[in-house]
């Protein structure tokens, strides 16, 4: 078996090198890592058709399997979006605040790497050259931990990461990759808090679960959305029903897809009659409260009554719940109990109600007259994104390069004694 | 026995509209709490004689009664200090950043509070209050939990505080007490990540540890220093001599004393001699290195050959290590090596060794020229401090009401779509 915990360590080791690594060292080396994938193409593609083929005699869903295939076009667009991070400005070393006290004492708060970041994810092969990415330009050293399903491709991309890593002034050691599957590695990964500073789930909500409850490390939970839009009796109703069909249609198997529409009881009849007619041509069914049920009920579109849990269920499909509010303070009541604090917005006209919301929604982000498909990383301007934090410290929301940051004080004096 | 969740829900609840209460409201309610503080007066002092009188019963040493000891003047300065924080900016609704998205999204991620705090102290009474004025003002609900040796002054602080509440805007429940004894209790405690947000420890480096390995919600580790000041051969040092005994004497009891000087081997000779001549009429005793202890031996100095542990220990009292270092490497490297990235600094008048202590060196706080005594919210220009970080995420260093904040991102569109 791996001795995790000494990978770990020669992580932690060459994150201490990495860290003072500059730009131009760090840059370089993701073009190096690039051509080495370029260079290990066929390789990677070879080891992807045998995970395929292994999922497919495994029984795996075809979802599923779709997840993990890497045809050549997405390897390309995967080492596209490599390249795209030598563009983003490095983070490091970043002024955050400065000052000078009273004391004549000059401070400042400057942006220093993480140390050693974890990522345990699962199916999609692309998180390994997209972690690796941001974790080497925000100087931070990671320990890799790829799915069962796609162990051969990981490896193999890992390997052509370390290849081109080998050719660079950045320290060699600063990528490791966990190649064995046995889920026991990852409960003692999660125990190595002397090795590893922050540790990054990407998966389901049970693989979530299960590292923040095994985890000595700080662990970024958040990845899922149960997201939903209200629509206030003053809103721009035909722009709404395009925002709402964004929000669920564009890409349905999403966090930030949309989940739940709220909508004030004054416009209800025609409005959910005309959202419903607009999106059952695009297949999605409907779990409505009984309000809105009754509106509904004989249009021909697939609306069941809402279950006693399907308020409280992230879809991940074509399936929109809806419900019909009192007015704002249902709408932000039901948000409330049942959201996931990962993206929730108001469709509105009316400026109370709009700072209302803003005020008291306390989600990762919420959206006035927006859908919830921007949150995401490139989308608000990030440039990248590592995961989408739906918990309360360090990071909340998208999560790129400043995100793997953490600051120091550097405080200069002229032999200053405290009084 | 205490049902701690109960508790614990209750702030959770409390925390909701705590988070919407305006700067006026929070301030009216600190004046408040510190008007029933006063009013109570005699009865926490009472309460507190009770607990020296238990303390000395059961045989505590004479410091541990001296930091549980809440005498008239130190209740006073302790409700001076609350006052003060009536007077610090309420950090809830500050924009950490703002800006326009190339298709016209208006984003800002603004600051909010984390929801509840959980702080677990020791002894130091005065944490009771000073901690629930920074939760308030930062739009926190707390649930307090301090030592058995002081239960007897926390819980009449509590109720004193509790009392103050009733008579203000703020959610009543938003402050609570852990009234009992029982260690099971904190253990329980640290599993309720479904209500509490963030766990602060206040005490020594068991109870950190304890915390740390018990949670399942994030610990605020820190207050552990084991503090270097490396004096260059280019240092001012006269100047030196001052800032380290600042450094060690003033309160060598905290945990930015402190803890061992770096001499380079130039200018060991004559300074180890200076300034162990200096040191030693403030009573203060050393352990050196060999190279420096070949230099002290006759001086009539407490001076002692520094055993295998005696560079990884934090005195927190008047003893102090020495070694002497071939240059800046040396001296970086022992750094690397023994501290626990509280707080370092180096003392030079050499720009380029400046430039790399400053780059190389990552502690919470790293100095030039200056006292390490300066890591405090207070010295640092950040009005009060709720604990000391050396961990890496989410805040580094002092903390107060900032650092105990999180951020939302409030993003407005003109019914936006993601393409």
């Amino acid at each position: 078996m791996i001795d995790v915990e000494s990978l770990a360590k020669k992580a932690k080791i060459a994150s201490r090198n990495l860290a003072l690594c500059v730009t131009d060292e760090k840059n370089w080396a993701l073009k190096l890592i690039a051509e080495s994938v370029q260079a290990n193409r066929d390789a990677i593609l070879t080891a992807n058709e045998e995970d395929v083929a292994w999922a497919k005699k495994g029984g795996l869903s075809d979802a599923l399997i779709d997840r993990l295939l890497l045809t050549p076009e997405r390897l390309s667009a995967n080492i596209k979006d490599l390249l795209r991070v030598i563009e983003l400005p490095d983070p490091v070393g970043e002024v955050v605040e400065e000052g000078v006290l009273p004391n004549g004492l000059e401070f400042k708060k400057q942006r220093v790497p993480l140390g050693v970041l974890a990522v345990i994810y699962e199916a999609r092969p692309n998180v390994t050259l997209d972690v690796t990415s941001l974790a080497l330009k925000s100087g931070n050293a990671v320990v890799l931990r790829g799915g069962s399903e796609t162990i051969r491709t990981n490896t193999a991309i890992a390997g052509a990461i370390r290849e081109g890593l080998k050719e660079s002034a950045l320290p060699f050691e600063a990528v490791q990759m966990i190649a064995e599957t046995d889920r026991g590695l990852v409960l003692k990964l999660l125990q190595l808090d002397d090795w590893i500073d922050m540790v990054i789930p990407r998966g389901g909500a049970a693989l979530h679960a299960f590292c923040k409850q095994n985890s000595r490390i700080p662990v970024i939970t958040g990845g899922i959305g149960i997201c939903h839009l209200f629509v206030d009796d003053s809103a721009n109703l035909k722009a709404s029903i395009e925002v709402i069909r964004n929000a669920k249609v564009q890409r349905p198997s999403v966090c930030n897809a949309l989940d739940t529409v709220l909508v004030h009881e004054r416009i209800a009849g025609s409005f959910l009659t005309d959202l419903v007619e607009r999106l059952k041509e695009d297949g999605v069914s409907f779990r409505a409260d009984e309000k809105a049920y009754s509106i509904l009920e004989g249009l021909g579109a697939d609306v069941r009554v809402a279950g006693p849990d399907d308020f409280d269920t992230e879809w991940l499909s074509l399936v929109l719940g809806l419900r019909v509010v009192k007015d704002i303070d249902e709408a932000i009541e039901h948000i409330y109990l049942h959201s996931t604090g990962h993206s929730d917005g108001i469709l509105s006209n009316n400026p109370q109600n709009i700072e209302r919301f803003m005020h008291e929604v306390d989600s990762a982000v919420v959206y006035v007259n927006a859908s919830t498909r921007f949150t995401d990383g490139a989308q608000l301007g990030l440039g990248a994104e590592v995961a989408v934090s739906t918990q309360r410290y360090h990071a909340r929301g998208p999560m790129a390069l400043r995100e793997l940051t953490t600051y120091k004080w550097v405080v200069r004096g002229d032999y200053h004694i405290r009084k």
